[in-house]
C-alpha cells in the first residue's frame, strides 16, 4: 500500500492534517490503533483560541462549531475573595471558543470519512520501519500490512512510538506538585463565563462544555485516586473554593464523568528527522491551565501543512527544514504561559510562605494593569500565525 | 533627652523621614551605629525611580541631583545574542535616573545638618527600652543617653535591632542561588544605557555611576570570595558574557571597587507595632535585579511622613493604623518584580534544562509584545504613589 503522507494517529492533530492536506490535493492515510468510538469519546481540552476556530472554519469543518459552541468574551480571576474579570474582547479584539477536542474530532472523522479519505482506526503494532524511503507496517483485521510514503507524521501522542524514532532528541520537561480531578455535571454553567480560582485550598476551575454541561476542576495531590472523591466530597470542597463572592452560587447537578488529569510541560526538540515529522502531543505537552494543548496541535499542523504543500506543488524543501525552529518558537511561548498560568493559579502543597505572596501579587497586579491583562490575553486566545496552511 | 519622632538607623529612610518630617514641623532625633564617613561611603544601589527624583525634588533636596545625574529613557535586555531595547519613555511616560545611593545620602545629611537637625553618628547599643511610652537608650561618647519620644522609626536596615521588637512578626524569605560580584571601573560607560544580559554563562549587568563611572556586575556563586576574582578573571569572564553584539565593546578601566551582594528576597510583616514603625531595609530586601531597595524605602517613608503628619496635624491616627497594609502593597508588587527579573534574567546553577527555554521564551515575548514590555516598563520605572508625603 502506498501514500504520499503517512500519518500516525487520528487525534485531533493527525485528522486535522489529514485534512487540509486532502484540501491541497494530497494524499494521506491515517492509522489509529483505538477504536472510532474511543476516539470520538476521550474527553479532552475544551477552549479553542481564534486561530484554531478561524482555521476550522476556513477548513470547512466548522459548521457545527459555529452551531453549537460557546463564544466566551471574557475570563475572570478570583484570588482573595475578588473575582478580576479580564476582558479580552476589549483588551486584543479576540475571544476564545468552548468547544469540547472530542467534538472537533467526530466533525475532522466524520468529514474525512464523507471526502473518502483513509482512516483505519484499531489497527495493531504500527512500526515505522524506515526512514529512508519511509515505511510504516502496522497489522489490521489480524493481517500485517505495509504503508510506503514520501513522509511520515508522528501525530500519536504523548505515549506514541514516533518520538522515540528521532535520534538526539532533547527532552525538556517539568512535572508540578499537583494534578487535577475533573468532572463533567449535567447542570447549566453557574456563570456564563470561565472562572479560574486561586483559593488557599488549592485551584478550582469553572468551565463549561454547553449549555446544559458544567466542567469543573479541583487541585487534588498527583498521586490521588479518583475513588477517594465520592460526590458530596467533590461538591463540599469545590463550594469551599468557589465561596460566594458577589453573588455567586455554584449550580449542582448530576455528575456523569470523573477523572484525573496530570501536569506535566514537556518538550521534545527537534521536532523532525529526515522524513519524519512530529506534531501535537507527540512533541510537546503542557498543563491544561492556559487551555493550549489543542492550540499548539492545531499550529504545528498549519506548518506541516504548508510546507508539504510547498514540497509537493513548488519543489521546497525550505518549509520542512524550518518547520522545528518555527513551531517551537509558539511551543515554547504556550510552554511558558501555561507554565505561568498553572503556577500563579496553584498552591504548591510544600510551598513556601512567601510564594503564596508572590503569586497574590502577580494576580493583583493582573488586575490593575491593563499591559499585563493585555500580556495575559495575547496569550490566552492565542497569539496569530506566521502564514496561512495552505502552500498555495 | 526628648523629641517627637525617634529614628534609629541614618541611610536614605531614616534622613529622608527626619527631612520630611522637618518640613512638616516635626521634630526628629536620627541615632546612627556607623560613623559619617561610613555611611556617605557605602557603595549601595544608584537607580531612582521617577517618583523618587520627584519626591526629592519636591522636598528640596534634589539641586545635585539634577546637575550629576544620569537620566536613562530605555534599557536594554541582552539574550540569545541579540539586545532587545525597552523604551521607557515611549511605553510609559517616565524613565529612571542613575544616581548613587550614598549621594542621596551625602545630600540628605547636608541637608538635615543644614537645617539644624540632630543625626547622631557612632552612638552605641542602641536599643528600644519601652514601646508603651516609647524610650530608646543608647551611648554616646562613652556615656548613656535616652531619648523620651512619641514614635520610633526602625530605619536600621536588614540586621537592626528593630525589627525583633514587632512581636508576631511573620519572615516571608527566598534565598538564590547566586551572588553577584560588583565593581566600579574608572572608565566612561560602553553604552549610554543600562544592559541586562542573560548569558549560558551567567547574568551580567552593566550600568553607570556617571559619565566617567562604570559599574559592572557579574552572577557568581552565593559563597564565591571576592578574592578569587583578579582584575584580568574579571575582564575575561565580562567580555565572555557581553559578547559583541551590534558593535558593542566593554571599555575596561581601573577597578576600584570590587564587592560580593547576597540575592535576597525577604518580607517582614506587619511593618509596625503599637508606636513603633519599620521602614526600609529593616522590613523587606529584594535582589539587586530590579532596582527597588532604595526605591521602597522611599515610598515607605513617604507614607509614614503623611501618617504622622496627620496624627500631629489631624488628630488622626488611621493613617498610622494603614500603614502596614499600604506598605506592603508595593513591597509585594516590588518584591515579586525583583523576583521575576532576576529569575529570568539569571541561570540557576543546578537548573533543568527546561527553566533556561522557559526564561528565553518570556524574554523573547518581552521583546515582541509591547504589552508585556510595558509591564515591565510599569514596574521598572515604578508604580504612582497613591498619595503625597505631607499631610497638608
Amino acid at each position: 500500500m502506498r501514500t504520499q503522507v503517512g500519518i500516525i494517529g487520528a487525534g485531533p492533530a493527525g485528522l486535522l492534517l489529514s485534512h487540509l492536506l486532502h484540501l491541497q490535493g494530497i494524499e494521506s492515510v491515517v492509522l489509529e490503533a483505538r477504536p472510532r468510538e474511543y476516539v470520538q469519546g476521550r474527553v479532552r481540552a475544551g477552549i479553542l483560541e481564534q486561530g484554531t476556530v478561524d482555521t476550522l472554519r476556513e477548513a470547512g469543518v466548522g459548521k457545527r462549531l459555529d452551531a453549537e459552541s460557546i463564544f466566551q468574551a471574557g475570563l475572570n480571576i478570583r484570588f482573595g475573595e475578588r473575582t478580576h474579570r479580564i476582558d479580552l474582547v476589549d483588551l486584543v479584539g479576540r475571544g476564545v471558543t468552548v468547544y469540547g477536542q472530542q467534538e472537533v474530532v467526530k466533525d475532522l472523522i466524520a468529514r474525512r470519512l464523507d471526502d473518502g479519505g483513509d482512516v483505519r482506526f484499531g489497527v495493531a503494532d504500527v512500526r515505522i520501519e524506515n526512514l529512508g524511503t519511509p515505511r510504516i507496517s502496522f497489522v489490521e483485521n489480524g493481517a500485517g500490512e505495509t504503508l510506503d510514503c514520501d513522509f511520515v507524521i508522528g501525530a500519536d501522542g504523548f505515549h506514541g512510538i514516533s518520538r522515540g524514532q528521532v535520534p538526539g532528541l532533547v527532552h525538556y520537561e517539568h512535572t508540578y506538585p499537583y494534578a487535577w480531578l475533573g468532572i463533567l455535571v449535567e447542570a447549566p454553567p453557574s456563570d456564563p463565563e470561565v472562572i479560574y480560582c486561586r483559593h488557599e485550598r488549592g485551584f478550582a476551575l469553572h468551565s463549561m462544555r454547553s449549555e446544559r454541561v458544567t466542567r469543573l476542576y479541583l487541585q487534588v495531590d498527583p498521586d490521588e485516586d479518583v475513588a477517594n472523591w465520592p460526590e458530596d466530597r467533590i461538591w463540599s470542597e469545590l463550594h469551599l473554593r468557589f465561596t460566594d463572592v458577589d453573588g455567586f452560587e455554584l449550580t449542582e447537578g448530576r455528575i456523569f464523568d470523573k477523572s484525573i488529569t496530570p501536569m506535566r510541560s514537556f518538550v521534545a526538540a527537534p521536532m523532525q528527522h529526515g522524513r519524519l515529522f512530529l506534531a501535537g502531543d507527540a512533541a510537546h505537552i503542557v498543563p491544561p491551565t492556559g487551555a493550549k494543548g489543542m492550540n499548539l496541535a492545531v499550529a504545528d499542523v498549519r506548518l506541516l501543512s504548508r510546507a508539504l504543500g510547498g514540497f509537493y506543488y513548488g519543489n521546497r524543501e525550505d518549509l520542512l527544514a524550518a518547520y522545528t525552529e518555527k513551531a517551537l518558537k509558539r511551543v515554547w511561548r504556550a510552554t511558558h504561559f501555561s507554565w505561568w498560568m498553572t503556577t500563579t493559579l496553584h498552591k504548591a502543597p510544600s510551598g513556601a510562605a512567601i510564594e503564596q505572596q508572590l503569586a497574590l501579587s502577580q494576580l493583583a497586579f493582573i488586575a490593575s494593569s491593563r499591559s499585563q491583562a493585555t500580556a495575559l490575553a495575547e496569550n490566552y486566545t492565542g497569539l496569530p500565525y506566521e502564514s496561512g496552511w495552505s502552500y498555495r
